[in-house]
């Protein structure tokens, strides 16, 4: 069967799957491998804004108290913080800021979280905590402006919900946490964005009880936010982890449900952001490096942005260190780029998604068609990826009729990863896994990780051209149809390339 | 049958195929998509000289002729000279320089050569043209470097035994011409080197004529040099023309007649530089675009470098002017890339053979075995490309047997350029051949220029690898095989990806 | 006496001076010592729009005349002019276009202008160059947009009223290429904007005649053009001349020319654009080069805007071959860089000119004054430039009472070129006019064009700060004065810098 | 009185000032900003080595234990190392190796030093740590290349004869780690060097206990190391300290300690390197900043190549976090550039010290002069740093005769930093210290931190040229002179520049 395209657009692609990515803790975007990556992920990708954790730690150093004249004060210094976000904008990407964790010199207890200890108990001071917000919020504002600032969302902390992020996880203690917060941002300017509850997966009463919460005491609330994840408990080897994952669709459940649980309250209409989503909450977890997983997750770029404002893919490189240094170049990182930006199977998924158009043509369970202001018809196309170790599927079919428009024949580029193509991994298997390659190595896993490339010309039938595309195992094919203005000249004749069938006149030499 | 590749070298690989290569007129290499491609080619080929015409024609400026006191003068100047030269060592990639052809000012006649007009007439004044050709050498070394210069082969004149390049094709002319220039540069040092007569395919009578007049005048000759091409008369067509082609042995025997020309006589064992060669001479025959080309040179590549100290690819990129501005992004012109830096079939050629070994292992009429210093053991193949229009062969098979010392397997990397693959003519042809490409449609057609590129684990027994490779039409394939050291950590079970096989423990989150 | 300059701006300081830049011709812009210059340029200056001649000549390939069938028909061909546009428009400038001069394959005559021959005679075909015409705008317009084509004036020609650049300088053929050209404009889009009649100065006439044609025609004119120089009969010697000038103010009153002889007419309000002003109109007068130079042009720069819609410097960098290939770095050449650059002091007086605010506070005989949005008050000066080679002046004062605004202080930054800074051809003259500078000497001229900087604090009271400005020979300088935000801490002691005031502890090592 | 410096030279100019420069702790080496840094340190000054601590400290990531079958393994992880390491060697700088601090996995305390807590206990098991070593030389030796490790001095800890550095400065402890140290370093090569003890200021006696212990045990020493540092007791204010500076003479009187404490013995011809030097060993010091810094430490750069084999400046960039995170862009830090770039008056020392030629041609308490192998001849000089807090002398003299050659002028370059020029920190301070300043501001500061540069021809007698330099307050001046060769042309007539003094012919227009 034959699914047959409209030529009519029935809306146009949402961008919430580019509108935020995640990345490692804020300091870790002073290196120059970081910012490599992203100036790649940048220039073929381009996402909206960045989120990380960390902008108050004390490896940023904004919160700086000292001695004078017999008091206790605090210097706010932003030596670090300027220079990440310099250099966001300069990558054409903005922050989405999250105010976290409690500097050393605030907080109440010494609880911490992660390799890089970032301390996880609320402020010993609540004025001071208020104070730390708003003088940092208000350099931002100083230094980028307000109109830029204003496009910024504010999110108060990360995942309170889990003991390991907020002490207790208390929820109590993070309502105070957001009002102060939120309060501090007001103060700067009320056009500032300001949200959370920030919270993982497993707590979805939190949602509620925050919107209660916020309702009740009519505290600023511009937007909600939460995170979606799809795997089990970690079954742990040295430096790394195994996982069950439950289906993909469960991610696009998780997307739909703040705006299901909001249906009806006051802040039924805030944006919802997904603020982080992976399939492995685990930075150790070497499933986040496969073709699997780009099969995995096509199905959730392509529908989530029915389901809430944005997604954001957690993270945009392995440039990491929650569970501390990376041991390996392939470590199951959550980077779409590893380290010296070797390309994984999900950052082509991410690449084709930025090549798609911005009129939505159709949308099927093993695919996507959009068509630009150009004309050119895009298809994204995946295999598909099953979670229960059932054998994966090599040959799966998507056959499309796609409308073209008046050309007579069509130029088609078609990109793929799969199990065989555009997978670095694979090759850094077979090359027997170095944990230190060379120079050489890196060459050929970066050329290893470019998908497979295919052209031909296709000729086009009362408007349309027909696609019978098969797919290899856990394939992910990007399809680009461009309608050809044919200036091929009347001489033309492709016989005569080697000269054997002599025109009129010869020419002596 | 399976050919046994030998585990000894049987000698080194000359370099031969990337001593020089050939380029459009000096002042070409003034402009910057010229030396973004050069710049690309010496990253992934790495030619150690480069040669071209025009050095002293007027559009580089150095004979300058003018009247002070009454008296005629020259200033000779260096201006467009240095900024090229300086480009090239910035680049890496050295002169092979060429006298000519002659400054209007200097002139006897009239008589010009190419779009570009340059003037193939002997000089008025033969002190004038020896002062000319000094004071040049001399800036040379003054500039830099007489270490440097000495290695920069200085060649008289190009193709004087045609007319269209020296006015009547006066052998006597040529003659003296020659003895007044390399006297002129054995003036500023006795080290350089100085050499001719450059001929074009067709005269092989010169040569003999040119080493009796050496010898028996004494005058010094440090290399000979010729031309190399297979094509004949050229059949017009509007912007372009088509040609037959003799097989590509044909370039070897040219490649190999000076030496067995100048056996037993005092010209014995100078070095022979062929400082031309390509299919077809025209820079306007398409055949220079496409897979064939690639398939037709490659025994060349692999076997010239027996026959002659140097093969000079005529010409490197297509900016190039001498039948006129190219008027399509394809337009049959010389070059490895066209404007733009799109690759063309037969550049891969060259990428290849700069990813093969120093050691020669063995070399067939469709393969060439090396291995480099770190073991890594290369393959260049080929499918045969056949000039009678025969049908093309698509799946011509090379089997062999390689060493590969002592690891239990290694890493095949292949890469092809074929009709199929890294053939962006093709994809231009199926795009409608767009005369001015959008910058888009550039971009599509640098990554279909990109060859096909696999990867797969070898087994390796008894030191062995088994290579079955089946090429398609006019493919050209290198397939680089490393020996494997597994660094894979005992507790790796791949079954385990998808947490499927738990292991003993497990962690909540 | 000082002058107080007002706290209000008498208006925006207009940016008529930036809004054009000259160029050698056409297809110069493809090298790479062009773009680097243009680049830097861009960077510090910041032109809006770059015109030179060539577009339709030869070198630029565009009119391509061939038979097929029997027929004589053209192709138009873009190669070289995408390459150059889309360079232009990544490097942040917008063409202003010249049609001209004739492709030979449609020129009537064979009578040329320059070095490089463009030619100038009538086209053989009026139909032939209207679809030239046509078909060379659309194809502009087809590439980069309608909305962008429709800011690129377009301009007929080049100083008709010369016999040098129009065959007989005839008038009644000029108005006729105006008037077909005009049409093939308006054909593809009657947005886009045409213009001429491009005079030189010395025929003013010309530019009523032209009005008066057009008027009486219905002709489109949506801006006239006019030049101005201001040099005597050239005096020549080698690779040069000597011009006098007349006083700088001649340019002004060329500027003014236009409106003047315009007003009352219906083209009284149709923008007046100056499309190539310098002093001398030859590109081998020394006085381009000279500090003499920048103090020349700075009250023309200074109030230029007032006079007309723009003055485009006659050009931007010495990549130019209108006499020839420029014979040494320093020859004389029109361009703000020398090949390779090497700013000239004139390069600086525009580069002071971007960093002028947008509010204009004050303008004088040898000042201007004016302020930007953050509140950073800038003031260009400059000394007297005597054209009749009285002694120059070396101490000429600038008494100025500046706007501060609230501070206590403001931060002084003070950038001057005069005959001892900035100057990097006295520095040439004084290395013994190297005509091929080493590396190193031209590194050592980079750093001898830099101008001279110094920096203070400068008390301000009643919010006013007074400037004392002593202008060295020929000199032109940019102050700048930023209000003081003083954030230096309570604690600190410039007499403690070495140790010698202990505080009261003291710590161990 | 004239110094009359002698043609020819008394020897080379050691290049032990360029041997090695300090730098913050290994993993900052990933940072961008560090990067930036040391490319623009190396591209104008070229350092030969760089060493800093922390090689082997948990932010490297290199010692990762864990658990597997029941038992404790090592995993050697260099994912950080290769990338620090590689960019060091792209940037043409090599490592200095210091073996550092004690992993946390391996420590036998907690005791740590500096924000970044580098533990100093020593290790928990002496067979780990030899393993240690011995898998991180291995390891480079495979990656790099033994010719290239054998020239990377390799240091064995750091002032362990402190206690904040090795934990109670327990002599024997050390000579233990040094032991197995060395060793473990000369089982992977024999050829590779090994030193110590890399001491401090303050315990002369360890020098001589290790070189006896060394001796007594026949352990390896291939170099000893020692540093130097001239201030006294911090005072304390908040984010900085104050100290006085003991006079420059002291840092010299350092260099020459260990080649007198070591005569005599069998370690006598060991080459000594000083691994740090700087006036003060506190990173929050502003003397670093300062002007007088560069004056303070010219004589010793001049001057210490005849005392020890290197001495390596602490450090080329303030990234660095010994006392946290700097909270403002001057803070004195020991860099020589600040964040950003930003070059402080020292930073120019060196700069101006890699402009001097090869032969050294006469060095005095106030100037070194040096001839290079173009004949260029060079003079450094400065002005007296009183240290005692005397009026800084502003119009200090150095008068000298200078040998130029057969040149009739020289072409004089001067480049000067003082308190009025080159000096960014003054501009800073007169700015209002900003501690966060705009893109703008550092702008500015950059160009304010450029030194004032003049240039004029001199004249030369007899061979000589007369050199009357008068110095501002702590300047530091760099003058070169280059021989002239005149090339002005005989028609070259400045009175014409204006064309007042008309030649013979003139030029209508």
């Amino acid at each position: 069967m034959r699914t047959v395209v409209p030529d009519g657009p029935s809306g146009r692609l949402p961008e919430a799957w580019r509108f935020c990515v995640g990345t490692g803790r804020f300091d870790l975007a002073l290196r120059r491998d970081y910012q490599d990556s992203l100036a790649l992920v940048q220039r073929e990708i381009g996402f909206r804004h960045i989120r990380g954790h960390g902008l108050l730690s004390d490896g940023a150093g904004v919160h700086r108290p000292y001695e004078h004249g017999g008091a206790r004060r605090v210097r706010h210094s932003f030596t670090y913080v300027d220079q990440v976000i310099d250099a966001y904008l300069d990558l054409g990407i903005r922050p989405f800021v999250e105010l976290g964790f409690m500097p050393s010199g605030l907080a109440s207890g010494d609880q911490t979280v992660f390799w890089w200890q970032g301390n996880v108990t609320p402020p010993a001071s609540w004025r001071e905590w208020a104070e730390l917000v708003r003088a940092t919020v208000a350099h931002l504002v100083d230094r980028y402006g307000l109109d830029e600032v204003r496009t910024w969302p504010i999110e108060v902390w990360n995942e309170p919900n889990l003991k390991d992020f907020w002490q207790d996880a208390d929820r109590d203690a993070y309502h105070r946490l957001y009002e102060v917060s939120a309060y501090a941002v007001k103060e700067v300017d009320a056009g500032l964005q300001v949200g959370g509850p920030a919270i993982s997966p497993g707590s979805d009463e939190w949602m509620v009880r925050f919107a209660e919460f916020a309702v009740e005491r009519g505290v600023p609330v511009d937007f909600v936010s939460r995170h979606a994840y799809t795997s089990g408990p970690a079954q742990h080897v040295p430096f790394g982890v195994h996982q069950t994952l439950a289906p993909a669709s469960g991610l696009l459940e998780q997307f739909a449900t703040p705006r299901r649980q909001l249906a009806g309250t006051p802040l039924a209409d805030v944006p919802v952001h997904i603020t982080e989503f992976n399939s492995s909450y685990r930075p150790d977890n070497p499933i986040h490096d496969t073709a699997f997983h780009a099969a995995y997750l096509a199905p959730v770029l392509a529908a989530g942005g029915e389901l809430a404002d944005s997604f954001s893919y957690w993270t945009f490189c392995d440039v990491f260190e929650e569970v501390g240094i990376p041991a390996a170049p392939f470590h199951g990182g959550f980077g779409l780029l590893t380290h010296r930006q070797i390309k994984k199977p999900t950052y082509h998924l991410y690449a084709f998604m930025a090549r798609m158009g911005e009129d939505l043509l159709a949308r099927g369970e093993d695919h996507l068609v959009t068509r630009d202001a150009a004309g050119r018809v895009t298809v994204l196309a995946w295999a598909p990826a099953d979670v229960t170790g059932g054998p994966a599927v090599d040959g799966h079919t998507v056959r499309l009729s796609v409308p073209i428009g008046n050309a007579s024949s069509a130029f088609e580029l078609r990109s793929s990863v799969s199990e065989e193509h555009g997978n670095a991994w694979a090759a850094w298997c077979e090359m027997g896994r170095p944990l230190s390659p060379r120079s050489g190595q890196l060459d050929v896993l970066r050329e290893a990780a470019e998908p497979a490339r295919t052209h031909r010309g296709v000729p086009v039938f009362g408007g349309r051209a027909d696609l019978d595309l098969t797919l290899g195992r856990h394939e992910v094919t990007l399809v680009e149809l461009t309608p050809v203005v044919d200036e091929t000249p009347p001489w033309w004749d492709e016989r005569r390339l080697l000269g054997l069938e002599p025109g009129p006149g010869g020419e002596g030499r």
